[in-house]
């Protein structure tokens, strides 16, 4: 299949090489091209903008850090109008496949302004640390039509262990990530509130992490445990600042479909605490430092 | 060993029920005597007080249901005088095996008031519903004097899947039970907000329920998150209203060391208008209903 | 002074009047143009769209419900191309003097657009119900450039009683503004949990309250404690989805420049509760009676 | 009428010499004996123990800092059996009135035990801080036999400008009194997060609190905003460790009588989280300088 693959960080580069080592034919553009050119060396084409990127491929895949990258690179709000959008670059019957975490709303335009261009649009987010995109052990959760989401499973499984799909409206499946990273976020405020107890009761928080693992079982709160209690905040294997955007976006989607979420909220401005102290570039599982800090402790 | 066992509640039956297939020799007593009965036929003796559960016994192990229930039956203060409290019949160099899920408060009172007596103290409460204490997979956690706790291995082994020592000092042991139970709250007002917004934004919770089944791996996710779902409240596996005397027992520690807790506030809170509500008799998965209930969904 | 007044609900209504009466010169618009007509029988003209009321007046003062109402008004937005925008129609050095309760972030960029057409930009949000606007007892919160304010100062005193100057950037007032309206939503909140402790106790709400008068003194406790206790929530003075708006508002700018406002998210999430029960057109005291129905009381 | 009084600290002191000025006859009792020899000169007689006050007195007030001295002095738990407990020295047909800020249910034991011993008790803990207790400004909530507090009512007047009867059940003065200082707290705690709103957003909080002056018209708003402003927290009017005592006995009531108060426990956590930093000793007001330091703002 020819590609096309925009946004080449932590995330979208080993999935790239996946798609690569899976032999289709990529063309891939990067802002900052250094890392298109790491591509290049394996096989893709480099794109000098993110509308070459788009013109003549089957399917084009996204994957950049937030909504305001999607709008610009896809609706080009934000640029010159001499450069295509790629919204204008993208042929006919052509498939944009949005993986990046964005909100609900932008999402359900890109299928709008899809649509009405006679273009296909699936979102399919992941679910996965660098670790797992470069292992092609990416959870995907992709909704669209279905017989779009057929066509591009070759794709998917050559980035991930496995795919939900979770209806035809593309956002269901934004909605369904950003409800995901939330149970996440939780865990980490829950574990920050637990070893704060623990470790001023007297007691060991790794001591108590091990009985958490002997119930739960469960490699994500084995491996955010050890983080926190090693308080391996640097270098961040998901940042924090943007952790805070994504629970940015699940207060938005709260918002606008009336559900109180206290506890999003709770972890919403425990993040922005550290955010205001400077610590948006650490890893987000240290949201557990401010339980710690606020009960006086010290590192 | 020779052993008394009191409180044959659902958690303590079973329990009881493993120790006597293991080969000790059990003398029982609870308040209602039925209940006690059962294990008699099981080969149990049956005691007509606390304090004749505690006389002559190697090792006493109590099983109730709160503090209150505790002080009771071992310091005697609600009782009359003519009759003798476990305290003044357990002899000297006997041991008192606390495994009910009490404060860190009361721990350190017993564990004070035991060698004031001649006698030891372990505290050893357990995580698992009935159904692993019935099946001898329940996860012990004991602290107390370390010879005292290999003295009492073999108890442990016959109605657990595991101990975990975790330090000299009973009470510590009531902290991390507590503490895992708030862990456990947290999941499940987790998965309420979580799969409120998912239903209020036109996806399926179960659809949900499978994506963080595949993330976490984790059989207690699973099982409550089914539970929540199917909204499987009754008949309780663990009823709220003692969910919500843990959530209090959290709540005093964290006062006591001064650790604020402000999940364990929010979780509080929930369970407590549940109770006002007259739900203190369903099973705690039906905190998950505040959120459903906040964001206006109906049944 | 020939001034243009766009938006003539509850409050615009009675402040338009009061500029009459002060001896101005009024063109006044309303969507719904028999609210214009009823002032046009006391002297203003009406103006046939939102530009008519902006050509050739001096002063442009916009009273609108929303941020979206400001917006597709003064920037047209949601327009079509026919006719003209406010901004477009606005003379050279008029002043566009805009009273509603919006973000800060619009605030923001009205003032940027009517600096590059040449025009003065004003944020002047009041503080008061409908009674204290037909009195001419609002509180005025100014802030603009210092000599346009001082041009106005003829305008402020016909509507209120007090202007308060905060600033030369406007969107200061507006900042001020939605964090007034969150310190009287605490109240409402505090109300709501302290009547509901009260009650439950046994105690008589409206003794309490007999109490705070004596300690705060304040007319704004007696009159909103006065509504909770009664119930009064219908008809509503403020709507209660118009102080959810508000309070959206107040955690954008806290959103904006990183400032944690754990208060303001719980009276948030109450407020949106309401709204999700369809309360969101009772009066927004009622977010006392969240607290009420949380601890199981009933009317 | 021959006084007892115990407790001679900031409150008490000036309270005992109101009593004196009026003509009453006073036996004194203070732990630190210095501070009852200086109320000693202005023709009070000092008590050698609580017993000793209490003795052969028509009225007994004690006016003590916490549940913990009152069950101590007047039912002397924790002393050794030598000396009398208040309980046993009061006379029959005597009157103790309680004016300390205790717990409801501290106050129900003692309803309880003052019947038994065919003693009267009132409990009416008072709104004020030191200066309006020297000013004789107090405003006392009172509850208990309403012949009683008939009877008392000279000398209410003589140290407040005001008495609230809330009912015959004296514990009902407890709850008003805790419920009105939780009005407090959260006044406090919504203008920190005010303040570092407009702090943040580039605004005067001076003049924010003008505007909120003249909303308000409260002397309690204009009182602890200045305090919070020029963070006047120490020397303390009020120790924080006292308001986060208060805030356990709102939170206590509200668990005996299932009322959730989650705004009462973000208050609660926030003062906890400044005992935890070794804050106790500052002035409560200091509770909005969490609000200041999660927003990274300095002094």
């Amino acid at each position: 299949m020819r590609l096309g693959f925009i946004g080449l960080g932590n995330m979208g580069q080993p999935m790239a090489r996946n798609l690569i080592c899976a032999g289709h034919d990529l063309i891939v553009y990067n802002r900052t091209r250094s890392r298109a050119e790491e591509i290049h060396v394996e096989g893709a084409s480099v794109a000098d903008s993110p509308a070459d990127a788009a013109r003549d491929v089957e399917a084009l895949i996204t994957m950049l850090a937030d909504d305001h990258a999607v709008e610009e690179v896809v609706l080009g709000q934000s640029k010159t109008k001499e450069t295509l959008s790629v919204l204008e670059a993208l042929g006919h019957e052509a498939i944009h496949i949005s993986m990046s975490t964005i909100s609900v709303g932008l999402s359900q335009r890109l299928a709008e302004a899809h649509a009405m261009a006679g273009q296909f649009y699936i979102a399919a987010p992941v679910f996965g640390r660098p670790d797992a995109a470069a292992g092609a052990r990416l959870w995907i959760v992709a909704a669209g039509p279905h017989d779009q989401i057929e066509r591009c499973r070759s794709l998917f499984n050559a980035m991930g262990q496995g795919v939900f799909v979770v209806g035809n409206e593309p956002s269901l499946a934004n909605t369904i990530k950003i409800a995901g990273n939330f149970v996440v976020a939780s865990m980490i405020e829950t574990l920050g509130e637990a070893f704060a107890l623990v470790r001023k009761s007297g007691a060991e928080a790794s001591q108590f992490l091990e009985i958490i693992n002997a119930l739960f079982k469960s490699p994500v709160y084995e491996n955010y445990g050890r983080i926190i209690i090693e308080e391996r905040y640097e270098p961040p294997g998901f940042k924090l600042k943007i952790g805070l955007k994504d629970m940015r976006l699940v207060l938005q989607s709260a918002d606008t479909t009336a559900t109180p979420m206290p506890l999003a909220s709770l972890i919403y401005n425990h993040l922005l605490s550290a955010a205001a102290h400077g610590q948006g570039d650490t890893d987000w599982a240290a949201l557990a430092r401010i339980a710690a800090e606020n009960a006086g402790l010290r590192k």
